[in-house]
């Protein structure tokens, strides 16, 4: 198939090949390099990231990402402040087959301590249906309402999708792996489970789907300038230096960046997980460096919610009354 | 109920009521003025008008469906660039039970003719099952692609609910209504529908659920200001013009508008539905009428796509190369 692409450069007598894309667009990259060596054709190939997922290694992060946290973290924001006017369980299914990051993008959503989600699971974390039903339970007691934050990919113990496990009736694609995408049957197949065991009555479920890639209103201008700064690296690199490789994103401070090219082989089809000092000892929240890993990427006018802070007014009338 | 409320405002000597939220809370709002009227108890009670349903009778429009329907148009606009790269049909489920307004917003996430959404459902016009394939057919040969906007409250000729009719596997609320959001069931039936008879592989759907009616991050200014605007109204009329009623909206100009009082027992309880001119002969699509009607709604820094429109290279290789 790459082979396929080289042809075509070749025969039209392309001599620089740019590809924009997560793993396995780097490996494709990273082939049709190797087949223009073979040939001896004099050829540079340069691999620009871009995932939703956050998962190339040797990246901060990278373009993409910035945006979709944001419409994820915004999406909580909202969705807490309906939950707190009409309270129960809500449930939100998000991206992330391997990796965690979109889903982890939920907690920047919370602004007061009790503000949801109150619970957020990834799949760097092994789903246990017994302590789900148990977090679930203590939120639910404790704030009066619960929501969750579930990443599409979890697992169980086995390292099996959830989904698989709570169903018998999944699409499979050509590799044999299961469809997690377009398809809302997590969230309800969720829900069915909280329904069922707490005895909870108002349990809702929304998977985020294709909204939380493609969103076009709410757009990180830190994550667009960036998105537009590794192109011009890959430009860079490829005419005045003449090199192969993919782009990478090195933080430098609180907060700028800088760009470095890497050795296609080191990044193609590698994922990056979550690392451990994101994610709590329970395994069903994110930590403070979480927080403040993901804060700048969101960019500037970040929406906030508030509250009126009324000194409340005392009973007057008894509920026998 | 209402008259619960009546007995708590009159025990805290409360002599204004002001009850932002749709059909059923301006209903409240008549109740407990009536309450007051009987009780000969001084009173004012207003209905501040907000719901993303805007099917206030009376109003132009009502403040919350313009936030909404930003909402709706971007989601489309950036699922319309997510399914032209991957091609295939894309099912869209917006809220609306009887009113079609938030899912006819998603026409003003087109720009270029072939964008989508190619087919909008609204609830004001029967779905047939079979209408909806042929015209899923032949957008799908056409474009090579189909991207369809569907409310969740469509009914059959019998004005029976779509997802009451494709499955027997439904909650009802106490009331028997049957519950069609927080759950993506209507989307993954319609999708087994096409992915059954029209024998197209890539079948997807999205239900937008809670992140439509709450989502923070692209507020419309000018919903935003006049959701503050009939706030204010609401407090004229009760405090200098001792007057109740129900705020609405008429629109003046393009685009201004006017505040005016409306009768409580005018606009309880009643729905608007979209008039005929919003909607195309074939009830699968929305008119200019309607777009001219939505557009300075959704307020100032409305994203939109572009294309590169670079000249097409021609063909070196045959594809038996």
């Amino acid at each position: 198939y790459c082979k396929e692409i080289f042809k075509v450069l070749k025969a039209h007598d392309v001599r620089y090949f740019f590809y924009i894309g997560g793993n396995d667009s780097s490996d494709t990259v990273r082939i049709v390099n190797e087949q223009a060596q073979l040939a001896e054709y004099e050829f540079r190939a340069i691999h620009i990231p871009k995932t939703i997922d956050n998962d190339l290694v040797l990246s901060d992060h990278t373009p993409g990402y910035g945006s979709a946290a944001r419409f994820v973290a915004s999406a909580f924001a909202g969705v807490n402040l309906d939950n707190r006017a009409l309270p129960g369980v809500y449930i939100g299914v998000v991206m992330g087959r391997h990796a965690g990051f979109l889903t982890a993008a939920s907690a920047l959503g919370q602004k007061y301590p009790d503000d949801g989600p109150h619970l957020i699971y990834m799949p760097e974390r092994p789903f246990s249906r017994d302590s789900f039903l148990k977090d679930v339970k203590k939120a639910y007691d404790h704030y009066g309402r619960c929501i969750v934050a579930v990443s599409e990919g979890i697992v169980d113990e086995e390292g099996k999708p959830m989904i698989s496990k709570l169903t018998k009736n999944v699409e499979r694609d050509a590799h044999g792996n299961v469809q997690l995408s377009g398809t809302g049957m997590l969230g309800d197949l969720l829900c069915d489970l909280v329904r069922d065991k707490l005895k909870i009555k108002r349990v809702r479920s929304d998977t985020f789907g294709y909204l939380q890639r493609s969103f076009l209103g709410c757009v990180s201008d830190v994550d667009q300038r960036e998105a537009r700064e590794v192109g011009e690296r890959a430009a860079h690199y490829a005419l005045w230096y003449n090199l192969d490789g993919s782009i990478s994103i090195q933080r430098t401070g609180y907060y700028s960046v800088n760009y470095q090219l890497e050795k296609l082989s080191d990044v193609a089809r590698k994922t990056r997980h979550m690392p451990d000092n994101f994610i709590n000892a329970e395994g069903n929240n994110v930590t403070d460096d979480f927080r403040y890993y993901l804060r700048p990427l969101l960019g500037s006018g970040y929406p906030v919610s508030h509250r009126l802070r009324a000194p409340k007014v005392s009973k007057v009338l008894r509920t026998e009354d």
